[in-house]
């Protein structure tokens, strides 16, 4: 259902019945080592491409929440995902071993929201049984393409983040009523929103403006407050970001408690781990929360989080021709 | 309302209520020049990139259906659309300009009824009263990015398609019952079908086992058979792929009317003009339906279609790495 500008809410509260989460070597030696379901030692996973490792994290997912849901694949109906790779290619191979009728997504790093909004959508209103939704990234494979290949060891500033690797997927279902399993309740869907900002090295102060818009329209819409929540988790803003948006929020009169408004890519990673500012990258949010969020709810920790993935939409291309750096944000609040 | 596998009934037929349909010199040219609303006389628009360009042609297309369907842009709830420019930026940047909510899809030339389908959902499940939906292309962006520069000049073999320039929107809305529009009565959501082939000068070919598994699938799950149609009209196949389609449908007991059978690829250009195989991109479809076919229905033409929009899920840098091209299709369907 329709609510106020741009918000939904799902009556039915379709639950996030298992979630897949896989990750790179990098992310198992960080903080949330203990809620992947597959960490790999290095970042060729078998393959010899980095952008096929991104598809063998994205496989590794989709396989682990089927069993983790004990359904078939044909039980499921759709698969809606995406990724960051030119013509989203990792995710479209996967979905090519999975064989689930597939919408194929493009939302940089909101890609996490925009898919289990739809996800959501759609299994409220009967459109669906069984939905796979989620998101992917490689460290290697996006470096590559957006800045320049690792191997080269250029140098980046304090404000740069760091891509994860890693794939996170969840089955979202029809609420059958079981006990202690996290459940959507709404979702906002952002605007693109562009300060004129150009600098590639520091997407979370970009972003941050994106994520301000869509938290205010989300507590607009629903006419909410902030303390609604336990817990308000941008997608990847990072250390510039997060100051950034909460003076951005401040300044729109949502005043957060900073304890309870955190961000993925703050949270992936050991303060000793050479991130710059923070984690980013599609799949960081959906690592994040299909991992490490949702045990914490089901560990009764949180019982009610707004989950806010925030992208920057440009190409190496754009950037290359003069403009800006468009960002969007997109919010899903979970309950249990 | 799922119904069969993969395939929605939208009960409440949600209205296409305007349509707006820009285009570039070649499709001036065309065969179908008389059913845009903006047509250009050379291939930059008045800007310094062809990226740019294309954004242009979108945004054209917005502020046209917007004009037509007598809404203003703040009353629409969300823009789902996508191209196949790398992290699709022509759309990301026209949805900046438009400041509407916005879903960005990537399912290459498939983009155009993945979009439909996903609007129509929402509509008629009062996800929202207004939605604008579409797809877009640029001749020399294409070809710049995934084969060569057009100054180049590079000769292409028979099996090739030819990118087409333009966008195409619709505005899709709840239905209030009024005379003479067209609405949506269902959708098949398609599988990554990947038969093996690697040539990316035969994109055709390489789609037909989509688009011939996604109408199969839409009769059965419909339980309905081809002769429900006036017309059955296929993305961009183009020569090559409409033979290969009907052959494939044929194996699988689907007789098909060749003269009932078209393909967007096969309309939009003139037989003198030199587009090989026949036309394609990822708003070839778009430009078609929400131009050409649109109009045919109002004049009482076709009273029911079946819109296949097929997309090849390649990149560059996958066809570099030796993979084969994975397809897919979506079908809307569309009475009036």
């Amino acid at each position: 259902m329709l609510v106020g500008k741009q918000s939904w809410i799902f009556q039915q509260h379709p639950v996030i019945a298992a979630t897949g989460v896989s990750g790179g070597p990098f992310e198992a030696n960080g903080h949330l080592a203990e809620d992947f379901d597959i960490l790999h030692d290095d970042l060729w996973m078998g393959q010899d491409s980095y952008e096929k490792a991104q598809r063998v994290l994205i496989e590794e997912a989709i396989q682990t929440v089927v069993q983790k849901g004990n359904i078939q694949k044909e039980d499921v109906q759709f698969l809606i995902a995406g990724d960051l790779i030119n013509q989203i290619t990792p995710t479209s191979f996967a979905a090519r071993t999975a064989q689930i009728p597939y919408f194929g997504l493009f939302g940089a790093c909101s890609t996490s929201m925009e898919g289990l909004a739809l996800a959501s959508f759609m299994v409220n209103y009967q459109g669906a049984k069984n939905v796979l939704t989620g998101a992917s990234s490689h460290n290697a494979a996006t470096e590559k393409q957006f800045r320049y290949p690792t191997e080269y060891g250029g140098q980046k500033p304090p404000t740069a983040q760091w891509t994860a690797t890693g794939a996170g997927v969840a089955l979202v279902t029809e609420n059958k009523k079981q006990e202690n399993l996290p459940y959507t309740t709404s979702a906002t869907i952002g605007k693109v929103i562009d300060m004129g900002l150009t600098d590639p090295f520091n997407m979370g102060g970009a972003m941050a403006p994106a994520a301000a818009d869509t938290i205010s329209a989300h507590f607009t819409d629903l006419k909410l407050d902030p303390s609604h929540y336990d817990l308000i988790v941008t997608g990847d803003l990072a250390k510039i970001g997060r100051e950034t948006v909460l003076d951005l929020l401040e300044n729109k009169g949502l005043k957060m408690n900073p304890d309870r408004f955190l961000d993925c890519g703050l949270m992936l990673y050991k303060e000793d781990q050479p991130v710059q500012a923070g984690g980013s990258g599609a799949g960081c949010s959906a690592i994040v929360l299909y991992g490490h969020l949702l045990n914490q709810m089901k560990k009764g920790i949180y019982k009610r989080i707004l989950l806010v993935a925030t992208g920057a939409l440009l190409s190496p291309l754009s950037f290359q021709q003069g403009e800006s750096i468009p960002c969007i944000a997109h919010a899903v609040s979970i309950e249990i």
